[in-house]
């Protein structure tokens, strides 16, 4: 579980957290070397959370080391950008529900149309416990 | 020095190499934790350099554990990105030179106009070792 305290995101950056900008996560392979890719995100004033699958790395790496780091640029100013570090919790989303959220939001599609067969999806949810901004 | 091989950047993902999209770099804090922030960067065809100050935390993380990874998202299209993994060399630049070349390419402008009094700047190497495509 994530008992960090957590950190307040400046209201100039606040937008940014409801926008619909990708968001670059940041964790740590298996020989402690970074590694970092794009991912659709939420925002509920509190938590980001993104949908996974298990299939993939970054849920590797996650599970070994839920230390986290995440890049949030304007698409509209790339001098204006916001990193969230905290500690990734992850939870099983069986009924992929998280991921058609994402879809609803990102293409405006209610259902996602990239699963695929065997897909496990899970739900990576990030309290912020150091906040940087720039712009 | 970096004796990595160097990976090969596909065909379909070079010119996103010469863009002006700004890259996202991860470094390794130092307990070990992902750390990440957009920089300016430019590509010759072998490596990718961006400028950076000593006195940012990626530069001592960097001093530390040079292992790197830079995620490129394409501005036209989010679905599209090169993530370039490697490791990272340091020179020192007393001229300030390379901000330059940055500031011609994203701003127009021959002179960069953020240099604070005592920037000692730095231009950092990273030849591809690993290399994952999207889009």
């Amino acid at each position: 579980m994530n008992s960090e305290p957590s950190a307040v995101i400046p209201a100039s950056h606040e937008a940014l957290l409801q926008s619909n900008a990708v968001a670059v996560v940041s964790t740590v392979g298996p020989r402690g070397e970074p590694q970092t890719s794009p991912v659709w995100f939420g925002w509920d004033g509190k938590v980001l959370r993104f949908s996974h699958t298990k299939a993939r790395q970054k849920y590797r790496n996650l599970v070994r080391d839920p230390r986290i780091a995440i890049c949030i640029i304007d698409p509209a100013n790339p001098y204006r950008y916001i990193e969230i570090r905290g500690t990734a919790t992850i939870e099983d989303d069986p009924t992929k529900a998280y991921i058609d959220v994402m879809s609803k939001k990102y293409t405006g599609n209610d259902k996602y149309q990239g699963n695929q067969p065997g897909d496990e999806r899970i739900i990576v949810t990030v309290t912020p416990a150091h906040v940087n901004t720039m712009g």
